[in-house]
């Protein structure tokens, strides 16, 4: 097989700002602090979650930084380097190769839709320039283009080209995954409505932005998987629902910052034009929060 | 808990006809019996997978009662009344309970989209004539209308509406309705490609025509989720996968015919428009079938 | 140029039906003979608008003649024979032909979706038992089946498949219709709010249901494209635009039947499961009446 | 009426690389100037065709500032400042209308669907920083979010918001807009395919890179639709509908490339990831180029 550099849980910090919507870096590696004593099994910044598209490069590299500083080799680490350009791509994936990133996260972010070709040289470009290893990202819904499982194996032909993370949120594409790839191919799931479909279908790890609210379920989710108990698993599942499909629908950089806020915690600002929950959202998110608490306080306290 | 009739593999024949296009009831009988004898947890005739809105309302009823005398109350019967019009939906659904029916099958078939109203007046008018339980079955694909959670809440109300099949092909719908609905709601998914995630959601049956080729497969996946064994479900998913998605991309009177003829089985002949399968398609299904029988001829014997 | 039978506008009659939910075939007459004076160019029973398949063998035959009789040659008749088996579909295109329609229309209605060899054998099948012509009619939202150029062009090349009539919703697909069957094919537009864009994509003809309430407004638009007067087809387009999608958006027997009302005309009752327009709908329609009337009473006086 | 800036054929230039892939200023001035003198009525530079989005901020001002000094005041200019974050959008807004701008376009790109608050609010930030007008511009495709016509609505509230642009490809929305924002309100078709029932809805003017490669056409297809002949306007949209399909199918900026090459012009080179058309599409392009002008000599010469 090769080499499975992650599994479990994979928690995707924010980017939080400051009043001047500034990025705070500090806050940024508290954000990151909680993830990891939670128990998350691995750290991921500059993914949708930590807005990278509206960074610029110098605040990109602040927080590949802080991040590795922060984890300090406690878990391992996955960058996000995507950028519309190969050029900047490369650049970003060597800066994070260089600051001791155990990986990169890449989309083929597209304006314009890439070619399968033009998408493989973009990859092979990257590829060429580092030697850690590369998560190939498929999420149509933000890249503008969706990777077929024939592009995704010529993908994989590149050497450090070795995981998968598919986000289109149908289980059926994770099946043909799982049947074209191969069992030794790791693949993930990005798409947390389907988190136990997901584990159900064999995914090796569940990419999330939950664990900044709810770490001890998702936790506890991926351990009844591990120890082949799905009816606990569903049970869980259940549970935490309503919570992952609301950070999805509402957007995960503005519900993580609310429900941090619902927490007691310091979720910092959004930069523009992304603007805080609603009045009403917020309520809805604090109902669901309350719901998840009062259900289990024995298991996990959450507010 | 609303009473649940219905568990497990829900197994589909076909409606075979004979070389004048005539349905072949003894033929009929035949398929019947291989299905129970299999295992099968209950008889569905009259589904998709029965051309349903192909027959006259005779053949109908001669199909109706071929079964119930078959089955001679091994197993439950469920079968399908679904017709355009209220009044024959009516008609059907009498005689079926008539003729010793355990419950019948609704789906609201619709030329003109039906409004919410529509569909509940619907059900309503049919539920009242007859007391048996009626499956509410959702599939947009064949229908042409999607129900809602909402709505199907809504026919949950009448007393004998006690099941709800579905078959959107998207497991999240079935997170939705199994939320929404309560888990005392009998819910059955009617996507074959989705067996494993459906059980995983919590899915008390798999509605399905497979039995007609694969029996013993379609049992022992149920029977590791039955045992909450997912590491075996997930095995047996994957080896009975390409022979799911080929029934349902070819068709599934057109697949399971041309697969018991493979199997040394009399398929019968189709009604017109319907065609066999090409040479090509019948050769793609046979590989199949081939390497379902190499893979673990312990197990199963296929072919 | 083949054969152009048709031009204009194609008025679709509505079935009614008597208080039991009978056919009535009397008030049918009544409202075809409208739909003749009011400047029709052709008159076309038992599509969609006519509930065609909520019908018996024996109502669409009284239909048939009833349509032939009323209309009685002044202007042509266009029947739907369209049924799920090719065996009905050929009895009803000879029951056509001997009542002496001019043509007959057939949508691959599919509950199994067909293959194109499937579809291409069933306009043959039924092509070779008439000697009328037979428009192909392409609407994937109701016959569950979209029909490409590609499978368009090969039906043009049965003899007696001389006319297209297209109703996806998407002004492209006619564009490419044009080019890809040639400007000597006869290509009609089913779909009302494309009326216009149609016209200026080269439609001969517009099939709809909006002259059981509109007749002037519809005569006027195909007149000012006639005269090439665009600016004045824009005007009469965007004057009937609400009407054309509100009669689309609640489905076409019930806003025809309701208008019919509003206009002071018997409409019939409905067959169930379709119910009449709720109290609020009406209202919405009596305002778009209304105000087309007090639009341009000198042109066209509504309600 | 709003004030219209514009009206006919609204020119996207490229913007061209150097074989390095830095922005060749001289080869985009000699582009545009093609533009100009071929007839177009406003030169749009930083659009989809200009690949804004890879592009560096210093570039886009250095692109800003060739456009406005290259077209010296001869047609109106529209500048393309959409940014996914509001203060680099007012940037650029601010930058464009000091270096001379008759009005900026607008779209709201997202990585985060943003809510119609939030896109409300950037509008407004940017508006209330400029004085020259904004035409807000519609492309989910592009942008990833749909502005429906009630957002439309909204932004038309802002002061300076006058104008807008609609490319979802599909003409009942123009229909929907012009009945909805009002006969005075200036709208545009961004939908290459639609040109022909744009114009018949409408559109006050195209927004096009067509003319990059077929002015002539693009002009008198605008003319006849001015004459109000439209039989003149079908046969021309006609015959160039086979060159936009193309350049939309296979992206703008690298059809746009390959098509200045056939026609004897330096296309600059791409950004990567982007890459030229394969040989086979080159090919395609070349037969569609020929064809045209084979068609109609004496009209107009491509080749």
């Amino acid at each position: 097989m090769k080499n499975i550099l992650f599994k479990g849980v994979i928690a995707y910090p924010i980017t939080p700002f400051n009043s001047s919507e500034k990025v705070d870096v500090p806050l940024f590696k508290k954000l990151v602090e909680r993830l990891v004593i939670s128990g998350s099994h691995a750290i991921a910044p500059l993914g949708s979650t930590g807005v990278l598209p509206y960074l610029t490069d110098e605040e990109k590299e602040a927080i590949t930084e802080a991040t590795i500083q922060q984890v300090a080799g406690r878990v391992p680490t996955l960058i996000g380097v995507s950028n519309l350009t190969t050029e900047r791509t490369i650049y970003h994936a060597q800066f994070a190769e260089k600051s001791g990133a155990t990986a990169v996260m890449i989309i083929p972010m597209s304006y314009w839709k890439l070619t399968d070709d033009e998408i493989v040289k973009h990859y092979d470009a990257v590829a060429s320039k580092i030697s850690i290893p590369i998560m190939a990202y498929n999420n149509p819904a933000t890249s503008g283009v969706d990777m077929s499982p024939a592009l995704l194996k010529r993908l994989l032909e590149i050497p450090n080209v070795t995981m998968i993370k598919e986000s289109t949120g149908d289980v059926q594409r994770m099946h043909t995954l799982r049947k074209e790839l191969g069992e030794d191919v790791a693949f993930y799931n990005g798409s947390n409505p389907l988190a136990l479909a997901a584990f159900a279908a064999g995914a090796n790890g569940w990419c999330t932005a939950a664990p900044n609210l709810i770490p001890e379920l998702n936790i506890a989710l991926y351990h009844a998987v591990q120890k082949n108990d799905f009816v606990k698993a569903q049970q869980l599942f259940y549970d935490q629902l309503d919570l992952l499909k609301f950070i999805v629908a509402k957007g995960l950089p503005r519900a993580v910052k609310a429900g941090l806020n619902l927490l007691g915690e310091d979720g910092g600002h959004l930069r523009s034009p992304l603007k805080p929950l609603t009045d009403m959202e917020s309520q809805e998110l604090k109902q669901i929060l309350t719901q998840l608490n009062e259900k289990s306080k024995a298991d996990y306290q959450l507010i």
